[in-house]
């Protein structure tokens, strides 16, 4: 039966119902970490990430044949504000360089062995400007999560997320700071290219938004500052984690988007890895709030799932050694 | 003509002979950066990697086909001293793993695309105590040098280095201190399992070996204090450069070995970039004093070339992206 929810409220109960991390797996890859021909701990963090993947993976021997790539794309009603210096067009032209294969998440999952899959949703039809109204009604929200729960293909060993939408830094911002508290200001970067101008432009909208919507419910400002793409990446988070799947999360807006429902529990994202530390200064404070280090910091500002897809690479290359090495018995290593 | 030396004092003096990085393929690198569809500067390192990549080269559009990874092993007197808690027989054991498949640095380099040479230096015979006499001859140096050189493949598209040696942790701190200064406490660390004790021990037998040699000519401290995979790694530097290939060094070991030849003249390492920062204490000192931020930090100290491999992922991630991406122009994506 494939994961759905009929509801926005649903989704702060879920982690009840939702499988948690094996620990005997971790257990079991943790000791054979210590038996390979190694020091104890020598392969610092990807040791970490092979236990986390073997719980998630629920075996000792966790490995990555098929890694699923969903990369959602939405546009915005904020954009009428003046919020971003592209045309909002640019996001249906992004689509199609994803789709003929020439944008950077392309390269990148080629490179380190994704499957990738480009889901626009709904371009034509943007988001109402959620300084006047709610972004999205709470049925086109859980149609969009739904949407992205769908997209997930439940044999994948690991999945990747990411995201485009012009104008969708500024939701990142909103729905940060709706989540974790703090002023604008403390959330708003530069995004695609804004000057001190722009920013201080899309610290004002977030502040009219909030203070129109409110942050007292964390799961409906997903409703109400939003977008279609923000809702399917909770979607497909939260379908990964039905199935036990591993998930690695891209930068600021994709981190961003899965903030409402780490708000409303934060046991919901036990499931995900941040892939990668984005340039943009809100990262690093939305990524410090959640307690989940990221695994690269190339001071990438790109999103598209870029910085997840780079990630791959390095989770492969730890179960590489996790499932390749020889243990000190087997290749004859005194051990001290 | 292989490139070789013939003494110590030739080394210094190098840099005027040996190529630069190319500058118009640099700029012509940059040039296609800005073009391709992403914000500018929003791969962030990755668009370094890859200018930096265009300049050794000496194309605007690099590649790497042809990975080397050279592993060069050595063993040493100062053991003697009781600074390692595993007996030498290690390197050899450790040797046989590589040859056999089973040490890290095979899955890293299956993993990421690198063809790897473990080369033994003579492990039956150690090299001197360096507390009583100097570790090597000059002679002994210039051969384990030109033995590195001689390993390059010169068809390489980018050189990785490794090593594996019992003891030669301290050795790494020798020769960071011997070349950088400071407290020989300042440059020690746990290495394969020491405990304060034996960092004690290890800050006490380099003291005594930098006052009965010296540090006034940072070359000859390779003989005085250093071993023949230090010297190994050093001479496969050099002949990169001579051969304008790019070099990924690997963490603390590796990179302490090339600090006689920084410390000669820091030119010389202009095509290295150190492929991760080693969870020993001395690593990042060194890294900091030779202005060179690694490309990695997973917290790893294993040595044998394995952060150098798990970083040339993320090189050919980045050369990946600036040969495949489309233009502007070509995808018919507004730049705003």
């Amino acid at each position: 039966m494939p994961f759905e929810v009929s509801s926005l409220a649903e989704i702060a109960t879920l982690a009840k119902t939702l499988p948690t991390a094996d620990t005997a797996s971790m257990d079991a890859a943790r000791a054979r970490q210590d038996s390979l021909t190694k020091p104890p701990g020598a392969l610092g963090k990807l040791e970490d990430i092979t236990v986390f993947m073997a719980g998630w993976q629920r075996t000792d021997r966790p490995r990555i044949e098929k890694a699923q790539a969903l990369v959602f794309a939405g546009n915005h009603g904020i954009c009428d504000q003046g919020v971003n210096p592209f045309p909002q067009a640019v996001t249906a032209q992004m689509v199609l360089n994803f789709e003929a294969g020439g944008a950077a998440i392309n390269q990148l999952c080629r490179a380190n062995g994704a499957e990738l899959s480009v889901i626009p949703l709904d371009l034509d039809r943007p988001t109402e400007d959620f300084t006047k109204s709610p972004a999205m009604s709470e049925a086109e929200t859980v149609t969009a999560i739904n949407t992205g729960a769908a997209a997930l293909d439940t044999d994948a060993d690991i999945l990747l997320l990411g995201e485009m939408g012009i104008g969708n830094s500024t939701i990142a911002a909103a729905l940060a700071c709706a989540s974790f508290g703090g002023a604008p200001e403390d959330w708003v970067g530069a995004g695609t290219g804004s000057d001190a101008h722009g920013m201080a432009l899309k610290a004002r909208v977030i502040a009219d938004g909030i203070a129109r919507h409110g942050t007292e419910n964390p799961l409906q400002a997903l409703a109400n500052l939003g977008g279609r793409e923000q809702a399917a990446i909770c979607g497909a988070v939260l379908a990964a984690r039905a199935a036990s799947i591993p998930v690695l999360l891209d930068g600021y807006i994709c981190t961003a988007a899965t903030a409402p429902i780490f708000a409303a529990n934060p046991a919901l994202l036990d499931n995900c890895l941040i892939g990668h530390a984005s340039a943009e200064p809100g990262h690093t404070r939305l990524t410090e709030a959640m307690g989940k280090p990221p695994v690269l910091d190339f001071a990438m500002r790109l999103g598209e799932g870029t910085g997840a897809a780079l990630a791959l690479g390095i989770v492969k290359s730890a179960l590489a050694c996790h499932n390749g090495m020889a243990t000190f018995a087997e290749a004859g290593v005194s051990d001290g």
